[in-house]
């Protein structure tokens, strides 16, 4: 799951051609939504009630709720007061006190909720003259109202006020969930919350924690302590703050679902334990990103103990039913290279690695249930004779997804949803779990669980991990909520973006972390030129930055161009709309609004030029810059040939689409993200 | 400590304008520090051995060091690797092995350093042919040395270097400290780290942590558990987390001073364990900030017991030294209005409240001692009989300061300090432990142990105390730390604002944290309207923004203008330059550039009016903005008649006059920066 082969990459970028036509036929097809909710609900209504904010607004809890929601309301208090600046100080905490049927805010709800797959997440708001009415089965169906109450909270001449609504609303899916991989980089505490606070406001409702992998085990265990001693450089989590993680995520209505891969992938684990390894060797943390040989010895018969200890700690730890357990990207060559293994396997009769691995899986799914857990895997563990109740989570692509779900597994998607893989929210957001191109009996159906949304941290940071994370995620919270027929991708953009800013205002990050990078990299405090030149480009997409996986290692500073570069920005975005409209049906009003941006496209390598002087850093982007300059210049040519309505001939054509051609190379790991839409301008113009 | 009384605001105010005449005096001795190094080392000389930064680039250290340098050395390689973007990826860590004298970068350390007062912190930096030598008695010197280095790095065509120095540098005090106050707004772990990491990269030495006081008791009691339970409102650290932070402080060479306050200031822990007041009534959490009754009862036998294992549990966790115990303001009002105790005191012959607390002062001093401790408290606890060991703290002036110092208390000051009151950088900068108006003789000043940066929480939040403490934090770590003669403002200015670059590369968000928090306030991602006027405004200063201390609660919101608005902006204090310098030596250039910004400030506020609209929260502001267009507006006529030589009128003057009053009207708890230079402008047109 980390990494994908070149042809599934392959895969990815023609899903990317084939989407940007869908999105093409989408994009007339809007959908009235005047409240900007992401995600959109399944069903809303004005009434024209709307409820006042005042500092009298008052929240009520009715009815027999977990103690959650009466830290929830207290919370979402603090943040109304804190986004309308109305000072609601009498309120401290919503307490049981708190049931008078008056108040502004009245939260209705009939049974506490437990916090486990499928339990019952809808709710109602329905404003009433000077009240607004929330009633939910359980608190988390209160919970998400709380977070679309937040983000309908309206302005006018007199202040603050909850438009008159009536909504109805539940999930699509049961399983909305965000991989967080923290031991590839490892992402302290406050990160981690941050990103449960993110995931609430778009209501997904699983952390999937991947905890240990070759760089690192990051979760401190009191039986097996070199884990953490000399398995993770330091860098874990003790057990009182999986605990306070755990706790953090439940008050939000969030499961923690733990991830320890085995049996590939386990380097850290070999380096504290290597008497558990197939081959022996000197063990060290891999410092490098990708695929690599070191596996448990399956044949060790007292691996199974080791396990039945370790995942038992581990599992006690974190109460989610479900248990992730990996079985992913097992090279099979140190099964294949070691005597004793192949004689095992040809003693058992397996034919293959495959074999073995599910020989594995069989010995290791009695521990897993064992410790109360169900048991979860990625595609891999997905062979013949896998017990039915096992979950696989899907990575390698629509087919091995239905694959499962056909034999009766409950499934999730996650492919499609690698955010690390820096495509477009667009291309997020129009991967349906059951396209309709898939056919599925209704029990098939329910085996579709939900999918999720994977932030692998080979190339992410601490600073930059919510760049990487936000917004796009919230495209694919809304895919695995609102119902199917919510696909409008420009909708989804337009509300995305203000998303944006109501998901920076819970402390995310995605936005500012830039300019002190920026900063740091101009080695000023004038960062025009670059942020003009940062605003129109991209880290290179799929797994083309970390060529060969040998550029980058867990040491690397990530604090370069291609860590300020964000995926799928506004300006190339609005720009390649700008000129197929302008194509299109030409207009003085959109080319000067094309012109003005390429102006400011050619001008600008030569302020870069001035910041280049006082920081070498940048000069990685120096090409970048000058391709950007020549490219904006041949798009402005253009121009006048297309407004002259001259054609500019065959050898024009050709020494700009040199430039073209030019503009397409990399630099900083980064590429120009306008390159298509002023090649078309080119075309036109000698057409 | 918390809070000054208005006189001691009216002597603070008196000593701003005070420091503004030194200031001028001052600007003119220009220091000649090429490095822009802060704090300003002792000894500096350049030797032109610049040593050059390159992916070979590695560390040894040679020495008996304490292992907290292999740390701090590993965090420097990634520090410089993310700063210059080179890959060091080749050192992991710096270990043991690391002992190669041929590396570019060598530290030379005699022995380990104990983290204790007075402990050797000097170092010496000498580059030679391609490479840097740091030379250290103990690792504490030769860490603040690598801080030294990273500022040092410099750039040209070819990349980066460290310029050839010979660097001979200690501090001037021992005890440079910053107070962080999470008990009247608490401050989540990672606030604690990122603040450490800025006071290391200052070489301030000591974090004094203020854990408890009215509003909430900040670390967990295994003994006494309602502490947490009923006295923290869950916002408290576990002991777990408290080591956590006393490691993470160590590691840079800080020291951390608790300081839980007794016996006023605690309605946390008499709500916890109301049996231990003097008073009886119902006790909560003090949601408002000031001075509050409740006080312990020195009279009660049980609560020396009660103290001594509470502050043995407490002092348990903390390896300093040192404990403050905080002592100061007790109104005396529930001892003199309670018989028992007011008996108590006519039986042992105590004429004043004052005497009591004395008498509680000496039942506590051996409580400490028995702890290992040496006792530390502020002003109020100097009185007569008190043990010449226990060190004084002095917030309520210079008197109060000398006083105790000539008394024969260590001393540490923390008047002048107080980063809380919005006062300017160059206020505090000025703020000379020594001042030469003081002679003390040579035992006396060995007294003055340093001087502690005070960071009150009333009016700050985990997301503002960044932009409260940082950059002028290190305007007063300077102080602390470089020769007296080291007082040049201008340059401490221009320091200043590079320092500030890398304080922000650390993590800190002093500049980052306005733009979300301007985006929520104009409800947009366009701001440009709002960052004009934030541009010249500040939070009302000293104590007058919490107004009689009615206006805000632990529950307010701040995240209002006054939130993003901050002390010392360089807007107006270079517009104020430039006033002065045009009213004394007029020229063509200044009065253009004068004139542009007044240009926007007056045109602002019709772009902030468009913002009004969608904003209700900013209507506050509506009259700052308005102010400032109407006085930008008189400044520009003020300006026509300087350059025309013609004289506005007496009519004129006092029409314009009105407009300044009106300019000094607080809007949104704040105030317009630039109301005296463009009366100066106006009063010279009228001349």
């Amino acid at each position: 799951m980390v990494k994908n082969n070149r042809n599934i990459a392959m895969a990815q970028k023609s899903g990317l051609l084939f989407l940007s036509i869908i999105f093409i036929l989408n994009c007339c097809a809007q959908i009235n939504n005047t409240y900007n909710l992401m995600p959109v609900p399944a069903e809303l209504k004005t009434n024209g009630n709307n409820v006042r904010i005042t500092n009298q607004f008052r929240v009520s809890i009715i009815g027999s709720a977990n103690p959650r929601l009466y830290a929830e309301a207290s919370r979402f208090v603090r943040r109304l007061s804190n986004k309308t600046g109305i000072f609601l100080d009498k309120i401290g905490f919503v307490t049981q006190k708190d049931s008078n049927a008056a108040t502004q805010l009245q939260l209705r709800v009939s049974h506490p909720g437990r916090l486990s797959l499928g339990e019952d997440e809808s709710y109602s708001i329905e404003t009433a003259s000077s009240q607004v009415i929330v009633t939910a089965p359980t608190d988390l169906g209160a919970i998400h109202a709380l977070e679309t109450l937040l983000q309908l909270v309206s302005t006018d001449a007199d202040g603050y006020y909850f438009p008159g609504v009536f909504i109805r609303d539940s999930p699509r899916f049961a399983w909305r969930g965000l991989l967080l991989d923290v031991a590839l980089h490892f992402m302290p505490v406050d990160v981690v919350k941050r990103t449960l606070d993110g995931m609430a406001a778009v209501k997904m409702n699983v952390l999937h924690f991947h905890l240990s992998n070759d760089q690192g085990f990051r979760v401190e265990s009191k039986i097996f302590p070199r884990l953490q001693q000399v398995a993770s450089d330091g860098l874990y989590y003790t057990q009182e703050e999986i605990r306070d993680i755990v706790k953090y995520a439940a008050q939000r209505g969030i499961r923690v679902v733990p991830e320890f891969v085995v049996p590939a992938h386990t380097t850290a684990i070999l380096t504290a334990y290597p008497g558990f390894a197939s081959v022996k060797r000197d063990y060290h943390l891999q410092r490098y990103f990708g695929v690599f040989d070191p596996v448990m010895d399956p044949t060790n018969e007292k691996l199974y103990p080791f396990l039945e200890k370790l995942f038992g700690e581990m599992s006690s730890l974190f109460p989610d039913q479900y248990f992730h357990i990996g079985g992913d990207e097992n090279t099979g060559n140190d099964w294949n290279n070691t005597p004793h293994i192949k004689s095992f396997m040809k003693a058992h009769g397996m034919k293959s690695t495959a074999d073995l691995q599910t020989y594995f899986n069989k010995r290791l799914l009695p521990i897993i249930t064992k410790c109360g857990k169900t048991m979860i895997g990625w595609d891999e563990i997905f062979q013949p004779g896998l017990p039915k109740e096992v979950v696989i989570e899907s990575w390698r692509g629509n087919e091995s997804f239905y694959g499962s779900v056909k034999s009766g597994h409950p499934s999730i998607l996650a492919y499609g949803y690698y955010i690390d893989l820096i495509q477009p929210a667009s291309y997020h957001y129009l991967n349906d779990p059951i396209p309709d191109s898939v056919t599925l009996t209704e029990s098939e159906r329910k085996l579709v669980l939900g999918g999720e949304a994977t932030m692998w941290s080979e190339m992410v940071t601490p600073v930059t991990v919510d760049s990487r994370i936000w917004p796009r995620t919230a495209a694919i919270a809304e895919r695995l909520w609102s119902p199917k027929t919510v696909n409008d991708v420009d909708d989804m953009y337009r509300r995305l973006d203000i998303m944006s800013l109501q998901l920076e205002s819970l402390g995310l990050r995605h936005n500012t972390y830039k300019w002190p990078l920026m900063r740091q990299l101009a080695n000023s405090w004038d960062t025009k030129a670059l942020e003009v030149l940062v605003s129109v480009i991209e880290p290179l997409k799929i797994y083309e930055r970390n060529e060969g996986d040998t550029m980058y290692t867990v040491f690397s500073p990530f604090t370069k161009l291609a860590d300020v570069a964000t995926p799928d920005q506004k300006v190339p975005r609005i720009f390649s709309k700008q000129v197929d409209e302008f194509l299109s049906k030409p207009s003085p009003e959109v080319e000067k609004e094309i012109s003005e941006k390429l102006i400011i496209w050619k001008e600008n390598d030569a302020q870069f030029k001035l910041l280049l002087k006082n920081s070498p850093v940048l000069l990685e982007a120096a090409s970048l810059s000058e391709n950007l300059s020549s490219l904006a210049d041949a798009g402005l040519e253009a121009i006048q040939y297309i407004h002259n309505n001259k054609n500019a001939g065959l050898d024009w054509l050709k020494e700009k689409q040199a430039i073209v051609t030019k503009a397409k190379q990399q630099g900083g790991r980064c590429e120009l993200q306008v390159v298509e839409p002023i090649q078309k301008l080119i075309q036109r113009a000698a057409q």
